[in-house]
């Protein structure tokens, strides 16, 4: 097994408040790595320390602005590769571009493959990540993959609120898995909230519900949030049928745009997300609670490293 | 733009009746191609006739014996290749090993991607296919793939039924989506059969029911149908829940064991399914009903053949 | 030799005038591709029309917002793959990342061939460009490229100006090949503008120049400029050595922050460029002067697309 | 050089009880390992214990079923690599479709270059393997492989036996190379069987002999038996020729059909063979006699895990 | 199928005389590219023409100085890609490092694949030669490989000469094979020259024969022939054995060395081989006699340009 | 880390002696490795000993026969690759086909790319060199290279020498960036030495010299010397502008041809270059003086092989 000293984490500008996070769950250092621009606008990285055979994690969450994150991680792998690391795991709290994960139109990409061939064109040995938008996108890697679940994360917390006659709510059918697998971990029943058309009326669009939400406390689940727009029509549907307070966990809270104020303004009580994501000051206001997965990376990272299972995390 | 004479279309063991109806649509013979084994159980192939830059389409669907009919597959293609045909498409009406397209357990194999490989590295071009289990199984491979849809072929001979106060039903919530896409088509709301635990007691499994269905014609639909096991369950649960009459449609019709008796005897009025997969004559039954897609792949081969859009196949 | 008719070009957003004028000087109509982002900051390509086995070239330059235009290019390329083009075609007037093409420091990247490795893996079958930082940059890559010179465009520009004792001047010892390439192309002798330490004082840096410039007309060139400091040093060593008239010749303007106001205010009489890269009006002064490469770029892509010598474009 | 306790050997379905001889000489347990068929003919493998970082060795020999087998250490390999295994080595006592080495026939694959392709692409990191039907099989593969030869243990079983005034005699001119390398290590001459059209006549064909074998104990020696047709054709012949007792000494014992049965009637004294391949009981009979190759096998795989030399184990 | 008038053929240093006369057998001019070496002793490669989207073929015999020509071809197959040929042919009448094509003693290479993957990675799409030295060789390629076999053109030469009671000869046991093919196109039967150690003394060797060859015409047939040691051994052995008149027949004529002269003056009558090598007049002499595969290559070359069956080309 | 003792180093017939002197500076041993030429003129490799799982080091130089030197060093790597090292470094003192980097003419090779390709297929995991032509040339590869600069190595030797009114010459505008890189580690000015057409006389060539040389000693340096022509004529061009004393040091050696004695009757007062490339005694004389690369490489190659930082080997 590799000795421990051997391993190094660096960070890109994407998120370093969790690698530092990180770092202090491992009690090592943050590698020196200086990331930057040029005034023409290139990227540029020089990692500030020999790293030659050593057990490289490039820590970097691909959120907005997406393109400049993943540009930079690339730059990260191959400036590590051509300095004879001795293994490069790109570490990814959110993978970006999870839902362009199929042709679904004529003439579109698929750039999570894309970005996976990229990362792997790049020089990354292995990828860690916590939550695929879909896990099929583990698939599209032939490097070994390690998708971690936020989930336990999210539950101990609820089930720290002491809530009681729950219903877990799926905000789209395109969701309604991930809604089972809660309401199974919770022991707890299901609803969907559904957009459909009715009839053959031209494209007009009902939202409706299946399953039964009145009078009982729904927890809307979602594995992100982007404007917010789909949780909160959610939320409005499911207070028409009857339902009490409404909480919304998600694992990667993106909360584009004014999504932020638009929640805190909302019929959601409750918003819980862990920190996959960098979320400025500014985001943050009396309805939102977050939860830090640096324990949960950091852990990971520590059994990589030392050739210890990552399933046996998540088995009770 | 490539000639039409230059196209050729042959069979491996798994379906000949479909290669040669799709030649039939094309108006053109099927090609010589031997494809046996030896006594030392090794698969042989040899294309009986020249086939240099040919436009090459090879046909095999992969049910059951399923590593039989994939290495017969890989073993054409490489042939071809190596006869210097001008491209190889694999035409795969039926995608085996699409359940295994994502690591859901520690240490299992991702063998949709591992088959995508096989049939990369073999030397395939393209893939044309029809109905992947899961639409990202398109971005396993970095060549181009079509994948056709079946629905409208299923939906017209639904239509064509003449029903009224009609739910399509998911059998399980991870096909809702599959569900709401034909319920949008149909104009129709939909319901979800749905496994519970109910309460913290010991994986006491229930099945439950998520929306209307009382005194409605019921409409299971899913992407295959293997032991049937899933698909009754749903039925049963729909007549205790009060649902009138109860079809079934699926695309790929697996049969595995004594499925066809099991649908026979159960609550299900009729079952449809495409015959991308070869049904032998004592699987059919009063009840079950199968609806070429020899007219749709030939279309589609036509239209790779002649630099025409696949995708306007399906635009309205 | 493939049809004309199956030509097709599509643009980015990076520079949509250029790829328009290229159409223009073609004949054809610039093909349709939306190019947008979500809300989630994820870049998405869709191609508007059918592109099978059509022959397409993708014009994107890589100018600031650099990693946005590089990533836009990448999914345009995996869109078009998938959408089963016949060839494809990366053109890049402007190629980013040509300084980071070596490791002169260590643990840096060779971002400049990480660039040529995404480009590979994404699809691209050629690349087209107009000069490369270093003529090596073309080995970087395994699929062929055509790379364009516009030093005949420019110096034409030069001898319409009718100017005489001319002397050509590198701003810069690593630009000192140009320099000679272009005095020998207007057959004139050269100068070379040079920063040195004398002495072994500790760094003090001196601009010193190396050959003779009093008196006359001075010429200098360069392949791209950002912040314009280094040509506005070398013009200012060049008027205190008694240069006459001053005029700066490059190819690629990247002219980043105020560098045209610079220019503007600068001892320097003319700065003339292509249009390689998109360059603002209010980036264009009355010392600015651009030339188009479009009729260049434009009869290089009827070439390639004809199988005509894309050489002999430079053959006198 | 890596620690013994990190070695792990798994198994398929193919040859349990030759995995389980070589965990015996290594003095360690066989690995746990899961490999079995879903009801819709799917193979699944999932292994039972962590593998990260260990040297893992999986033992498949690819008898009937051929594919079957094949498929499943296909599936296994994928499963190791997405486990993160540190080296996969594909351990395949015997290695099928050596016969289809070249193509001969206008239109045939070279599927065992094919097979070396897909257990490369799956990701094995070498090979370990007992006499392939062609030396050159070892040039199919980039990966390192380790080819082992049986000759010595089965010429120990020779010379235990006592025989005087012995021939060693090929069973077609495609195996004289062999029985010349048997013959040198014994110290005996050689004769040849061989099929000859004689004249111009309709290809009638005439079995012949070349050498002397008048009053000689006869061994027949071949890489593998299949239907036992060639050699007990060769045996005749040689009884023809007045030859005395006749041996049959193969590698691979693949006893197609009633291969058994047929060498019991036959005029052959005694039949060797290694292990290899699995024999199942009702093919033994009072003829045959099988060695194990666990030992060689275990011994290859201590010196591959060790850094030892492989060679070495063949020097005298 | 591609024009005829897209055809170039162009040829390195080994055997431009080859290059010519499968240029005159397809009516066309051979094509121009300067082959030399710069003063550093670096080969440089430049193509003369135009030879963008066009069908290249690059011929070039590898014989000695062999590293000198296969790095020639390589350099022109590197230079042919990057001219944007549309398809790369190399074409190597006679294929080096053929005897290095397994492992047979440790820690060897494996030139023969090593060659392979050379070519291929320099960019050729196909290889054209006659008659490796194993057919296996095939299968160390991924591309299509299209071997000619120059037996039927070697047979022709033998019928002509009108000799009676004739026996094929291996000089070898490996060659057994060839011997046996010649021996049934001709109708006649085989022997064999076998160098065998006869009992257990020390390694002294002593060639015999195996099979009749008393009062026969002998035919020695051989694949190659350099230093023509085996072959003239073989024939001392048949003339003490009694035979009459013996010829030698191979593909490739090496000839290392004296081997001319060798041949000259052995007992041996004629030697008949083709000109897959270039052999300089000096080495021609009474007994040699030279057939072209010039007709052979040529016509090869235009059914591969025209789609058309090469292995029709040997059907009867 | 690794252990010391599992460092092996191997060596070609280039120049043996650089190899020993490597192994001489580490203490240890050179590998037995048997590299010879078989009367086919097929290169031969086998390694004397075992090294699986070994860190190999394979020194070869690839001077004049540059083309035999690159084959021997690829078939050792292709050995070693298959007798299962466990890292494979090419050390190339001197990496041929340098000046081939770029496509400066049409349809003409990128040989230096095509080399790194070469290298790469055959096996090799790292590469270590000593100043290529062109720093972008570590961009044609992909895997690590380390490039060492014998630049401080040559200005150690010039400084003992104690001279002063130095200035540094480049002997053409390509080389300029050298010189000044040379000048400013010695503090010192720079001048150029231009073959320049003034006016548009027909193509009539004149050397002039851009800078100030009257009186001073002058060091013209430059990365290789092959036949000496370019230096010569730059130290003409500075005798006639009245410079002093004149030295040249380059770090290649190649001296081909009469290079040697051209040096020797020339103006040149001292020649100084490295032992990167073997030069024979005949080619030494009384102005030549050679400084060795061995401690160079051999502490490159302990800081490879232990996992320290080899930028800090130039670090002052």
């Amino acid at each position: 097994m590799p000795a421990f000293e051997d391993l190094k984490i660096f960070t890109g500008n994407s998120h370093p408040t969790l690698a530092k996070d990180v770092c202090a769950y491992l009690g090592i250092g943050l590698g020196e790595c200086s990331v930057f621009k040029f005034s023409n606008d290139n990227t540029f990285v020089q990692f500030g320390e020999n790293i030659r055979e050593r057990d490289v994690f490039l820590v970097q969450s691909i959120a907005a602005p997406v393109n400049e994150n993943l540009m930079e991680l690339l730059i990260m792998i191959d400036a590590a590769k051509r300095a004879s690391a001795g293994r490069i795991t790109a570490v990814m709290p959110y993978y970006a571009y999870g839902r362009s994960d199929k042709k679904d139109q004529p003439r579109v990409p698929i750039t999570a493959r894309l970005v996976a061939n990229l990362i792997t064109v790049a020089g990354a040995d292995r990828l860690l990540t916590v939550e695929f938008h879909a896990g099929q996108i583990q698939g599209f890697f032939n490097i070994p993959v390690d998708e971690l679940t936020a989930v336990p994360i999210l539950a101990r917390n609820f089930l720290e609120r002491g809530l009681s006659n729950v219903v877990v709510v799926a905000p789209d059918v395109g969701r309604a898995k991930r809604a089972r697998d809660t309401g199974q971990t919770l022991g707890v029943p299901i609803a969907i909230v559904e957009k459909q058309r009715i009839g053959n009326e031209d494209r007009s669009e009902a939202v409706s519900l299946i399953g039964e939400v009145e009078g009982k406390t729904a927890l809307i689940v979602d594995d992100e949030i982007s404007t917010g727009g789909t949780v909160i029509a959610a939320a409005n549907e499911l207070k028409e049928h009857g339902a009490g307070d409404i909480y919304c966990y998600v694992t990667h809270p993106l909360l584009s745009g004014s999504a932020s104020e638009t929640l805190q303004k909302s019929v959601i009580k409750g918003f819980v997300a862990t920190d996959t994501l960098s979320v400025s000051d500014e985001k943050k206001n009396s309805k939102t609670h977050f939860i830090s997965v640096a324990s949960l990376l950091g852990e990971a990272i520590h059994r990589i490293h030392s050739g210890l299972s990552v399933g046996a995390m998540f088995e009770q």
